[in-house]
């Protein structure tokens, strides 16, 4: 059966693809849009300076934007949150206590113990903790509770898609170190990165970016225990993050070192990744790519003009795969950051619930 | 007295670059060119495509342009090649073979045992073996040998520039990495990197650059005894090299690790850089920079568009030293891969071997 | 029935784009590939570098590549050539001597005055010329004579898109003036534009590209007679071409003068170029766009990043109409150079030489 | 005698540039900063966020940024404004009615009949209305009148620069035709261009550019009769402008009609063009072109990137000169738009002040 969605921030970078991938998705219908009050009232199609390369669908642009408030969103099945971090916060909060499934794209509710941070190629097994707190609140009488499901950051997602299936096959990692080399669609719009900083230049430093990555990296490895997640705290991860003249796709050059010895061969980390099939695959979910990593032999890929569409953008594209003089090995990895980096990751969370009966 | 200074490879962008900074030079009187028979006859004016954003001086422009012959050069001073790789091994050899001092931006002879590279603001004591040479020769009643100092690659003087004043203060490092964010100038003209390459993308390799930067920094960090320079093999460094769509300035992201405990704090490590005076500047010369590094404290910054003419290229900016989770501390340095990377630093070395009176 | 389909010039940026759009094509099988005798005797996935967006389709890299000989290619119903015009003249010429049907991306017979030179969604009628031929051949007791069909050049075709309905609704124009700004994917790839040529940088000339605009826009709006075609020299038309950095999609600011007075009104003119279907549309070719001319209100676009796509590349997007203070008309054009400017259009040449009983 | 200056708007842009100008002018002495109250009695380094390529200067640095209130400019010889146009209207006109001389950016007062719109390297006999101001001014007993200056809007400055020797040797025009490549620079910083609307892509339009160039052309190449200026409405304007991705440096696409015929040669225009030295170098004006107008004779310039640092940016380029078959004929023009579009031109017509004793 088809669930109904709702959207937060519509008409913000997030919200816009929300939209985008859910106007077209057999499992969902878009029923309610919310904005700031300054949209409230118009037509999304009035409300909006539609961005995307795709034209805004037209049942899309008839409907009329409200409030982010959660009366509005009452029939919702499941409400995707592309709400700057300075407003979620509050918004998400209300939504969920009132009964919501919120599957959010800003960063307030990510550390929070109880709440599954989700790469959906990565770790969808973290959602067993939704499961738990549904059966607890049965327990206690209420049905359906509200719940919240973190997206994680955008170049985390990059980063973490090739790091699990090894971790999965060698064991745990001990060191991470990632430079990355970020798109400026990650920005959003509002001013988002100017032309003059991106022109012949690159900007290496990116609010906040770093520590995002250096945190959600342990808890998305990590493991949980009844409701509670336990970060792999014992991982060290090192970040540098730089804004780049790219549209779309981060690109990261990364290295790790395993904890155990010896460390795998070159031939069995490239195996190990070829070989992966995510969860949300296994599932049967509409949006989940065939081929989770690609692995690139030609020694100048992945390149994220010729490769950030792979799968739909759900595919990530790992190249140069070598050993490393310092850590184990050391490899380029290309993620598409709005795609499997954000409103793409949320969709694909939201038929993840479905097929878990978690909406 | 001014010196003769000839230029091999004078069409290409090395070559045009070598051209432009000796034509306004106070120290060199620019007087042979030389570059393939396709040129050879017509004036540079004629034989070359300049693509400089200053205009071609007049002077140069009338110079007739001979074949890469150690008899056309015989009266230079010193020849500055900007030879390709291809062609630069017999021809740099037979002109040093006749006594002619060549300062080579070629990557041919780096990495012979006693041939300096240098880059001119970090190692200029290795040209004591030149030093050396000159005493042996005349021993052996040869006046004025020829010799030849090699100039680093491009990204390899941006890292140890930084590096080197850390080292002399706080003892050796034993790991280094280095993820590089490359200009396109590096590449040359002909082709050099296609627009389509280059254009919302990253290309993230460069054929031969993470060998170079690997080994030529133990080669400039290490020592020597007598002719025989001893790479510091103790370092382990990793690089992984992209090339981005700037113009001119590399960009490097790079983490190190002292090999001594306790680790010099990062009030130390900062202090160190900026206290930093090259020897090339003790020594008077008119290329080298008053501020060797140029430590900036916004939290963005170096920005190749914004930083990358400081002291006229020759200055390398070093921005967000902080900690690394796992080595001992992480940096952004950036520098001018057209200057103090390959044609500038060839002139500034032409200056100390007048200072020290090599030629 | 599906018609078998051989390319020339395969390794080449048309080459590639032409098997692309072959290998899922509902009306051609991709069957005899042909290239340099480089490539000859390789598979195709080995003897090209593939710089597609898509992956290399997976039949089409096992096709073993041929040298451009007619023999290898006399079952083929059609022949899209992607040769260079230092190559197309003589091998193209001989095809169609040997019976063959070729399209042609090459400029070498554009203006042949028996040659149709076709934009697809422009001038179909000018395949009555072909009709002609091959009753004339018939009669003349040859059955199925090979002929050619050229595809124009690439900012020609945008031009003309929404001339064409124009003139059919309010009569000839006799002043057109357009400053292309081109996007770098029409310089093929070897080498293509240089990257150092267009980062923060415009190119102000295309060699031989204003001459060809202005003179094929007379001939494809002009008529023909019998088997000649009789350009439309009343028109007087001015380009002037610039390269910037865009990678796909030419975006031109062209104005134009109506020969009958008093000209139409500018709602008229809007409204003509959104009704205009274009011929192939309403002759149920596959590849044809609905919208044809798709008419922005918007006074920022078109975009070629947002833009370009529309109708997957064939259709034109058409803003900023209005008055001019000197012609009477003056406004935006968006056209995707590879699509209805290149490969594209040979692709739906083909197929309306199907739907037209041709092939 | 050194003249002290104010700069009004001195965080934004085009300040920026006035401050850095200013800094080592032999004729001023940049003496106060104004600025919003945001930034109101900070130091000039802690209210700014510096984006030039040159070092903010030290002296510069330290000065305490006022409001833009007349009282604390009452000692300059001279203000710069770069005021936004959403303030400058008030503001400069209370300065003025105070007495001070004001070079303003601002297009508010542009278009008043009794205000100079000077190009100073085009029209600085305009200035001869300050003359007779003041000597009426001194015959109603007031000293020291205060008065205006415009500054001409940027792309509006190329292309009158080459056309106004043209006028001056072949008599009027009576049409002419602009497509505009405009560089970023030009839309300032907060936000100025989004990355994602340049990288890429094309915006082809820039709200009231063309209005601004097809009327102020007609105000710069028309005359004056005692204080009243008197536009040449007799000269038709069509601009069309773009936005693309150049950093600085606005490129024109240009052709033009004499009114005259015959019209002169194509060797007689670049004849003329070659020649013309502009009024501000005649008077030893110290930033004035030693060359006004470089003519090109390489097909593919002028270039942004190579040629938009001639004189400093104060000399304008003009390549591919050639007849057009609309107009008599089209060229490009390149001309830099912070330089002698903006800021620059600002201290070019301070500095003519102070020749022609006006300040």
């Amino acid at each position: 059966m088809v669930k109904k969605a709702g959207v937060l921030g519509a008409t913000g970078s997030v919200g816009q693809r929300f939209i985008l991938l859910l106007s077209e998705h057999p499992d969902f219908e878009l029923s309610v849009l919310g904005a700031s009050s300054r949209s409230c009232g118009k037509k999304y199609k009035d409300a909006v300076t539609w961005k995307q390369t795709s034209l805004l669908p037209d049942a899309a642009g008839e409907i009329v934007v409200h409030e982010c408030e959660y009366e509005k969103f009452k029939d919702c099945d499941i409400v995707f949150s592309g709400l700057d971090a300075d407003f979620a916060g509050p918004i998400e909060k209300q939504f969920v206590e009132n009964g919501l499934v919120v599957v959010s794209n800003a960063k307030n509710y990510r550390r929070e113990t109880d709440v599954p941070l989700i790469v959906p190629i990565v770790n969808v097994e973290h959602l067993a903790v939704i499961d738990e707190k549904i059966k607890l609140s049965e327990k206690n009488g209420i049905k359906k509770p509200g719940f919240i499901v973190c997206i994680s950051n955008c170049s985390t997602a990059g980063l973490v898609a090739p790091l699990k299936p090894l971790i999965d096959s060698f064991g745990p990692l001990d060191l991470i170190t990632t430079t990355t080399l970020q798109a400026i669609s990650g920005a959003g719009f509002s001013p988002g990165v100017p032309g003059i900083d991106i022109l012949d230049n690159i900007v290496p430093y990116i609010s906040g970016e770093e520590e995002k990555i250096e945190w959600e990296t342990k808890k998305i490895l990590g493991n949980f225990q009844g409701q509670e997640f336990k970060p792999d705290f014992n991982i060290k991860v090192s970040a540098q993050c730089n804004r780049v003249a790219v549209s779309d796709g981060h690109t990261e050059c990364i290295s790790f070192k395993f904890a155990n010895r010896p460390a795998p061969s070159l031939e069995q980390v490239k195996q190990c990744l070829k070989n992966y099939v995510c969860d949300a695959y296994k599932l049967g979910c509409h949006s989940a790519p065939k081929q989770t990593i690609h692995v690139l032999e030609q020694n100048d890929r992945p390149q994220p003009r010729l490769d950030r569409e792979r799968d739909n953008g759900y595919g990530v594209s790992v190249g140069r795969i070598r050993e490393d003089p310092i850590l184990d090995f050391k490899m380029v990895v290309l993620s598409h950051n709005t795609v499997i980096g954000a409103a793409g990751a949320g969709i694909l969370i939201g038929e993840i619930l479905i097929k878990k009966n978690l909406i």
